[in-house]
């Protein structure tokens, strides 16, 4: 890898310009940084052209233009069939790839990239596009420490809270889903609730100020729960798994009096039934974590 | 219901000193409330009468000592049995149950209160008995709103953030279930990512700074969803269901290679799966409540 002068002038290319990728593109444009972009359908660069960006005609166009090479496409199947256009176009160019995808994915996009001489960080943006540019918003990579060390200044443009995870490309992925899989269960948590209080008439928004108190004691816990994890020692004198293995039967059977579907709360259920079988009962709820490692 | 002082000096009575009875108990002696205590196995007030609460000898001693009587059973089954020993002895009492239980034991104990005279309050302690007397402990009550005014002063000596959320004597423990069920899938969703972590060898405790910073965001869109679930319109610029749709995909599929069970969160994909298949696939994801609200 060249290094390059780190302040605005450093040319970057952007290949891929969906909402995320425009959103990329933009925060480099607003920095000062001669951008570079293509888009497999043209058309959808013309925005950034009038915003002072360059369309490239071709990939191979693109990536020349510049030291750093950002690609955001929704899968790494087709970020892959986008740098085959430009082979060894990206010997010595740092490629940060930014798509949606798996560890696995990410690894392999990583070999591809040493196999053509690119120096390669994979990222995780942890964030809507609409937040990209922010100082505050999460930005995980992994991947070559020595891209990290150069281009850090230009990738806190993208976002100010940004991380490397380690020289492991495929890390930045995994803790992606480490840390994004808390969302979906939550948030469908929320809308059970919702859906309770609404048999009895009662808005959601009246829950807000309890699920906000509730999810910050969530937090709080979360510390201690790693400590547990980390030390597999489940001991606890607060709440047991067996408090929870009432609370979850409570909950499916006052969700099924009330009409609200629980068939993705009665697995959870099964789980805990089962660390409560394996003897964890008096043990943390934590201890749950030793059913996860051994699937079924 | 006959009005008492609020003052310090108001007697109280604790029926039930498992942690949290006694942890109810100690709140009120802190306080200089007279305080009379009784639980079934007698030894259990042992550490309370040393303190100086007063040992009932009976259900309807302990009863008749107060006009405000508390009690703090494992069950509502085991709560009626408890008052039926008192009987018409609760006649012109304000009885407050903070047993654990459903909606629908809460209705049935107010209905009992009200065959034999007393004034009801049910509620739901929404922290660990560790938290009772603090100023931000949050406990929900509903049922006799005469009752919550008159010995409110009281109530919020047991956690300062005090609701009452109605007349309907079962809308605290619908509350409880309804802002608690979030807490076993976020922390099962945790678990899960802390597995997935460990298959890469990186420590639990890695996780905490981003966990954080994604559940502050999760709180911070909670809003917003009741605003969608309460206006039944579902339409967004953001994040659409069919986006978690390919987040979940990956999230099983990376799982699977890792050795990570994902038992529990394959009917939260058919879940999600189900709302993309009835048209919401380019809707919020809070469209999936129109799935909870009707049970397969």
């Amino acid at each position: 890898m060249t290094r390059h002068n780190q302040g605005g002038h450093t040319p970057v290319t952007v290949l891929g310009l969906g909402m995320m990728g425009a959103a990329l593109a933009n925060a480099f444009l607003r920095n000062g940084h001669p951008t570079t972009v293509w888009n497999r359908t043209a058309g959808k660069a013309d925005g950034l052209v009038s915003q002072g960006a360059t369309r490239a005609a071709t990939v191979a166009d693109a990536v020349s233009a510049s030291p750093l090479v950002v690609i955001c496409v929704t899968t790494y199947a087709g970020a892959r069939e986008i740098l085959d256009q430009a082979g060894h176009g990206v010997q010595g160019k740092t490629l940060v790839a930014l798509n949606t995808g798996t560890p696995r994915d990410a690894a392999a996009t990583a070999t591809w990239a040493a196999e053509h001489g690119a120096d390669y960080l994979d990222g995780a943006i942890m964030n809507v596009p609409q937040a990209i540019g922010d100082p505050e918003t999460l930005l995980l990579y992994s991947g070559s420490e020595a891209a990290f060390g150069a281009y850090r200044p230009i990738l806190t443009e993208l976002g100010g809270d940004a991380h490397h995870l380690g020289g492991d490309p495929s890390l930045a992925k995994l803790y992606e889903m480490a840390v994004g899989g808390m969302l979906m269960p939550a948030l469908v948590g929320f809308l059970h609730g919702a859906a309770l209080l609404g048999t009895a008439k009662a808005e959601a928004k009246t829950l807000i100020p309890f699920t906000t108190k509730w999810l910050q004691m969530v937090i709080d816990l979360l510390p201690d729960m790693a400590r547990e994890v980390d030390a597999g020692e489940y001991a606890t004198d607060v709440s047991a798994l067996g408090l929870y293995q009432e609370a979850i039967v409570h909950e499916i059977e006052v969700s099924e009096e009330a009409g609200v579907d629980t068939g993705w709360l009665r697995p959870l259920k099964t789980l805990i039934d089962r660390g409560v079988a394996a003897g964890h009962g008096g043990d943390s709820f934590t201890s749950v974590i030793e059913l996860l490692r051994k699937p079924v």
